[in-house]
């Protein structure tokens, strides 16, 4: 069954990007180490490769700033819907990227449309995430820890209204480079 | 050889307590779930237990919210150093806590020496704990992973100018209530 997995790699105090993303730096300057698990010998033991999602979902600055997503890039080429106000005016148009402008929950229905019995992988953009969660549509969160105190940068998670949500863990892959966990949600 | 050990109860999203701290309470409004492992069938299998201290630090927050802390606690009698503006009017004089009005720097220097050859233990105050790494007087971080979003509250990290800091991942112990990680600082 298809399962919606948040995946995000994070620094120990929050983070998920240092500054200064721009095209073909996404992760910003001293970024990279943010995944750097992903191109170590230990990639493939984290839950959920990328190979296992049949659509991605991702937001506008993911779009602009990871172009070696489409095809030919790392990722097998899998349909990706960015969440977008104002699709460009250029677009990438190889096959991959859709642009939904109106919000996650047509983006969700896509991607789930698209997926299959496959995964749908909500990956880059903390906004993005962050409204997945709030509106109860992950099913599961995949974190890469990284041991690394970022400093400044971009930050996963907010303040919110709501109230604590307790997760289920029910997977930890102890590697050097990242501690991969794997959480249930309610 | 003495470690300085910053030791943190971390949710997933970056909180270390809940809204609403107060005596009694320290965690505040459904905030004990962060230290629910702390009394679970697993807690000795963390690194660094509390027992190993010569000695505590934390902030006046951490005095005020935990006056369990003190001489029949639920931790050995340690000398505990409370890094406060302001000592209290009435102060717990049970023998174990001293009030410090010149900062971390003092703080540091007598908690040292009261612990001889044990371990130093920062616990209790995101400021405190901020200011100790800042001045890069923590040798290991012991961090406390809870399966949590708690939503709001009261945060460890904020931004800081300083760069990225790798820290060298030494220790996971994986339990159902919480994910123990051990660092060890450059």
């Amino acid at each position: 069954m298809t399962a919606v997995v948040l995946d995000i790699n994070l620094s120990l105090d929050g983070g998920i990007a240092a500054e200064g993303g721009r095209p073909g730096r996404p992760l910003g300057d001293g970024g990279d180490r943010l995944r750097a698990w992903a191109t170590g010998p230990d990639a493939d033991r984290a839950p959920r490769p990328a190979g296992t999602a049949g659509a991605l979902v991702c937001g506008r600055r993911t779009y602009d700033t990871s172009p070696e997503w489409g095809a030919g890039g790392p990722h097998p080429p899998t349909p990706v819907f960015v969440v977008t106000h104002a699709p460009p005016a250029d677009p990438v148009l190889d096959g991959v990227y859709t642009f939904i402008t109106g919000g996650i929950e047509p983006a969700f229905a896509q991607a789930r449309a698209a997926a299959g019995r496959r995964d749908v992988r909500i990956m880059g953009g903390a906004a993005i995430g962050r409204q997945f969660l709030a509106a109860g549509l992950v099913d599961e969160l995949v974190v890469h820890l990284v041991p690394v105190l970022l400093g400044a940068g971009r930050r996963m998670f907010d303040d919110t209204d709501a109230g604590p949500v307790d997760l289920e863990l029910v997977e930890v892959v102890d590697t050097p480079v990242a501690t991969h966990l794997r959480y249930r949600l309610p």
